[in-house]
This record gives structure tokens, C-alpha cells and sequence, in this order.
């Protein structure tokens, strides 16, 4: 997508492979900063930090972070330490593993010297598959959106919770790809953007949206119930950190929420996501997927501008008051009316017709 | 209740109502600050802008600003004009007008020059009232937690929203009275606390209770699902600002959300309320409650303190940016276990037997 008209990716490599460049998305809506790192550990540190972050996006670093650790040590024992600890920094996102693996898998292959060649080649391959399959997300979402504007003839609201945009993957997004490619289709259509606390997540939705020309309106978390119950929702779409094997989401905290309302008000409820999100290996969501519980220092502070227009950080909470901060939720398949995937649109109970390969490995 | 070891209520009358005195909660928690309203339009001004909140104190307001207005015109032409403002100012509480009304209904029966006099007797009456009603509704809701505790021997945890304590109401609180009560008893419990956007009065419910004591834990709105779904949360109880005479509940903005998750958790989901909230004229809530739409800038601007300590307002969400803000939900009767009033606890279907009074008025 374009930032100030140039054409931006979230991640792309530097001097063939020797950093690794990204958007520090901490600093976004109010400052569009880019940061390049130089060494798997400061890449990591970004995924920890949620520099970058979004599912897709998680995963694609977590290749280039084993890209440049290759070019530091590429022996097996390294490999296969850096890959523990890569994969240790948030354990929600499947995509993450996902990434990793693909590395670790390709360069095992071959020669520790020829390492670092490999790992750069399959790291470039994987993060040019990453749009294509966000695109295809799109133009298969795209259709379901076309479908409500022929029956609508107004324009399509869409609700959306946390960012599962350009910015969560390396172009176009999940939640939002099908959202842009309709747009460019010319269909009528406005975005209902969740705040997302505590990290505020939709404020870099509304961005995005805003660069896009896309019409929108940011919304408390709390408020999408009310909104659904008023019939001024046509579509929920979201993204998914983690999808189990019979169609369970973990998804950024709140979503199951917004699941519910949807249920109770008949609203359908999508969720994009590439197939690097799917978790063939289990099933029961609520159980087997571990939740990260994040600093309370997500909850306790805040970042915005003040009033002489300089970005500082406020103190919402004072710091002996108890605080949770579980960063992901999971929506049993049962709320889910389908999936968007670059293989098409499919319903939970039919995953495993979309993705054979995956029901001959899991057995229920 | 008590802050720093004083007995305090949330408004008072000073000099035989020459003026009330209020806590002007939009500096909660980070200052605590009294203020002295010395006509109808100051205290209409701090309804308006949420200085006092809470459907029971804004009731109890409305009533004090008659009060004061008396004292101005006492005229029967002046009394209209003065309670249709009112009445204007935030058109979701049940409570405003019956407050207002509470006053106006007294003071019709005399000479205007006998109006203030009326109207300050009325005011004080209903202000003890208001703290005794509160009083029981904590004893009747005291006996479900205690019930709960003598089953799962172990801390009872109760998930409210919003602020429905102390602060509410002139004293004790609506939700929160049963906490308070049951904690008194001595029976082990803690307190999710919803962070409550736009307006964070969660964090005027996590310092009422640390004021008091009681275990607590403050979450975003967006994990009280995740939170019921681990079977973290024994019942939820929250006030209301409006409900029907079939049992539908207008209150703050989220609670239909959790109201969902706690039907899909089976989690008993209680609304404590005085009768005063109650609106036998209208019975399907979704269409017939006004929802109250609020400046934006209520989420794009948060007050915390800076570095050094100092409150401080930021703009978290730029002012070109599109925001909508609706104030409150409405929670179907459907999703509601048990209303807790003064009178005892009761399940929706049953409303009228608890408010025969009512069931006279209202023909389905």
C-alpha cells in the first residue's frame, strides 16, 4: 500500500540480506518512523515490543530474524537455539513457528555455508507469497462484500476489531484486504474500526484507512454490541492469530466478544486469515491455545499527543493497582460463519475439504 | 463511605440549600475534588459534563438542582421551563426525571413562596431514601454471593462494568452494594473491573475499592469474555440506567457484550437497581430507550499523569478523525438472571409481581 504515495511494505530486506528494515508501528498513528535492524536479537526484541506485529506480519519476521541469525552463526546447535527463542517471543501467533520453520527446514538442507544464501532466498519467497495470498483473501472476500451491496444497494458496513491490515502483514492484510479490493471494485462500503484496547490497535486500522481513502469510524470496543443490535453492521471481518483444526480463532482480545453479538443480532462473521494461521495439530481452542499475558503497562499507560502537539506517554493507571492484560482471545467455530483464505471461502465444518492435506494429519 | 477515613457522600446540600456540594468525579481518581454548585445551571453543567454521574446520583441531582432553582423563580412558568432542561440533560437515566420530578410533583402543591422550603424537605428525603434503598439492595445482593461462596469455598469473583458503587449513588452504589455488604460479612471475594471506555469509570470502581479494601483486578472491556470463558468470574453485576417494565436494561455502553459471554458461560448476570431506574411506560428497551450520543472527544482525549507526575490531558485520536460515541446499550431481559432492588431479587418474569404497583400502569 502507499504511504504519502510511495508504495510501502511492512518488512523488506537491506543490502541483500545484511538488516532487515521495518515500521516501528509503536510510534503510528502519529509518527510513520522506519527502523532497521541488524541483528536476529533486534528483530526479536521488535516482535516483543510489537514493532511489528499481526499475525502474518509475525511470522514473516520471525523468517528474517533467521535470516540474519544465519549470517551470525549458521551451525546446527545455533539454528536450532535461536529458533527456541524465536519462537518463545509470543506464543499465541501460529505464524510465528510457521515462519520460523520455513527457515530452519530449508537451510538443514544444505551446508552451514551455504546457509545464510538459503535462508535469504526462502525468507524472500515466503514474504512474496504472503501478498499473494493477502490478495487472493481479498478478491475472495471482496465477492462476499458484492454480494451485500447487490442485495443492499447502500453501502456495506463492515466491522472490524484490532488491525489485521496492510500492517499485519507484509501488503494488502487479512481482515482488510477484502475491504480494499472492493473498494477499488468501486463498492460502496464504510469500516467500523474497534479502538482496540489496550494497545489501540484500530487507531492504526483508522490510518491505514485513512491513506486508502476507505470511509470510516473509530468506535469504542464497547460499543459494536449496540451498533449490531441497531442493524448498522452487514459484515464482521477479522483476522486470526491461531486457527485450530476444526475452525476454533484466536484472535486479538475482544473478538469473541464481537462473535457473540454477531451470533445473537444474525450478522455474519468472517475471519481472513492465510494458511499460515491454521494450527492442524489441535483442536479444542479454548484449551490448547496458549493466551499471552502481556505487561499491565499496556493497560496503565498511553500514548498520545499533547497539547503543544508532542507525542508523550500518560499514566491511565497508577502502578500498584492490580492489572490482567490477556492479549488474545478464542471464538469457538460454532460463532464463525466462515473463513476467508487464499484457497477460497469455506465454513468451519468444511476446513478440511479446503485443506485436505491437513485432515489426513489430524484425526478427531 | 469513607475517604481518607472520612464519612462521605457524593453531593450534600450546604447552608439549608443555599448550595450543594459535589465531588467533581472527572478528576477521579488522580485528584479528589470537592465543589460547591450555587444555581441549577452549575449542577446541570456538572451532569452534563459527568462531574456527577450514575443514574441514582443523577437523579438525586436533578432533584438538588430543583432545589437550587427554587430559590431562583419559584413561578409555576419558571418550574416548567427549569425541569424540561433538566429532564434534556442526558436522556437515558430513568432517574434524572424521576428526581426532577420527585420535586416538582411536591413543590405543585404550594405557593410558590413556600416552594423552596418544600423542595428542600423533598430533596433530603429522597437523598436518606436513596442511601437506604442502596443499603438494601447490598443486603439482598450480599445473600447470592454468599450463596455462591458456601458452594465454591473459595473467593467469590464478581465482574462489574462501569462505576455502579459508591460514587453512583449517594451511598454504598447499586452493583457494588452487595460487594460491599458481602465483604463486611466477611466473605472472601475480588472484583474484575471493567476499564469501561470511553470514560475509564472503571478506575473510579478500582478506587472505591481500594478505598475500601476489597480485592480487585482491572481488565479492558475486551477480556471479560476470555476471563468468563476460563471460568475466572462466579457472577456479574452491574447497575442500570434505565430499565423496561419487561426487563430490558439500558446501562453504559459494553454491557450487552458481557452480558452475551456471561448466557454463553452460564455465569449469572444480575442488575442492581433502585426502583427510581425502573420505567414502567415503555417495555421493548431496544427501541424505545433514547440512546445518548456524546462528543467524540471523549475518546479521542484521556487525562493520566505525565512523567512528572502532573494530570494531563492527551489527544489520543486526531480531531479530523471520524468517532461515534454512543453512551449506553440496552441488554435484552433474556440475558438477565435476576434484577437486585431494595425489595428483593428478581428474575425478569416476575417484575411485576415484586412492583404490582406497576403492573397496574403498564398493558403489555
Amino acid at each position: 500500500m502507499k504511504v504519502n504515495g510511495i508504495p510501502t511494505r511492512t518488512i523488506w530486506p537491506i543490502e541483500h540480506g545484511q538488516a532487515v528494515g521495518i515500521i516501528d508501528q509503536t510510534r503510528l498513528p502519529f509518527e510513520f518512523v522506519k527502523e532497521e535492524c541488524v541483528d536476529w536479537r533486534q528483530l526479536q526484541n521488535a516482535i516483543a515490543t510489537m514493532k511489528v506485529r499481526g499475525a502474518p506480519l509475525i511470522g514473516i519476521s520471525g523468517a528474517w530474524a533467521m535470516v540474519l541469525a544465519m549470517k551470525e552463526d549458521p551451525r546446527d546447535e545455533a539454528v536450532h537455539a535461536v529458533r527456541a527463542e524465536m519462537i518463545a517471543t509470543r506464543p499465541t501467533a501460529a505464524d510465528l513457528q510457521w515462519g520460523v520453520d520455513q527457515i530452519v527446514t530449508a537451510v538443514m538442507h544444505v551446508e552451514p555455508k551455504e546457509r545464510f544464501r538459503v535462508a535469504y532466498k526462502k525468507a524472500e519467497e515466503i514474504t512474496q507469497a504472503n501478498v499473494l495470498a493477502n490478495r487472493a483473501i481479498g478478491t475472495h472476500g471482496a465477492k462476499l462484500i458484492a454480494e451485500i451491496y447487490a442485495k443492499k444497494r447502500a453501502p456495506v458496513n463492515i466491522l472490524t476489531h484490532c488491525n489485521a491490515g496492510w500492517l499485519a502483514t507484509v501488503d494488502y492484510g487479512t481482515a482488510l484486504s477484502p475491504v480494499y479490493i472492493a473498494f477499488e471494485q468501486g463498492i460502496p462500503l464504510h469500516v467500523w474500526v474497534d479502538e482496540t484496547r489496550p494497545r489501540n490497535q484500530g487507531l492504526l486500522t483508522a490510518w491505514e484507512l485513512e491513506g486508502a481513502g476507505v470511509p470510516y469510524t473509530v468506535i469504542a470496543d464497547n460499543a459494536g454490541g449496540h451498533i449490531m443490535q441497531h442493524r448498522e453492521v452487514d459484515a464482521v471481518i477479522v483476522g486470526a492469530d491461531r486457527v485450530t483444526a476444526v475452525g476454533d480463532v484466536a484472535n486479538k482480545i475482544g473478538t469473541y466478544l464481537k462473535a457473540l453479538a454477531a451470533k445473537d443480532m444474525e450478522v455474519p462473521f468472517y475471519v481472513a486469515v492465510p494458511s499460515s494461521s491454521f494450527d492442524w495439530s489441535i483442536h479444542d481452542g479454548k484449551h490448547s491455545i496458549e493466551i499471552e499475558n502481556r505487561s499491565g503497562d499496556e493497560l496503565r499507560k498511553v500514548r498520545g499527543r499533547d497539547k503543544d502537539g508532542r507525542v508523550t506517554e500518560v499514566q491511565l493507571i497508577d502502578p500498584q493497582v492490580n492489572v490482567e492484560n490477556p492479549a488474545f482471545d478464542v471464538t469457538p467455530a460454532r460463532l464463525v460463519t466462515a473463513f476467508i483464505t487464499e484457497r477460497g471461502v469455506c465454513a468451519p465444518e468444511f476446513l478440511t475439504r479446503l485443506y485436505p492435506e491437513a485432515s489426513r494429519r489430524f484425526v478427531r
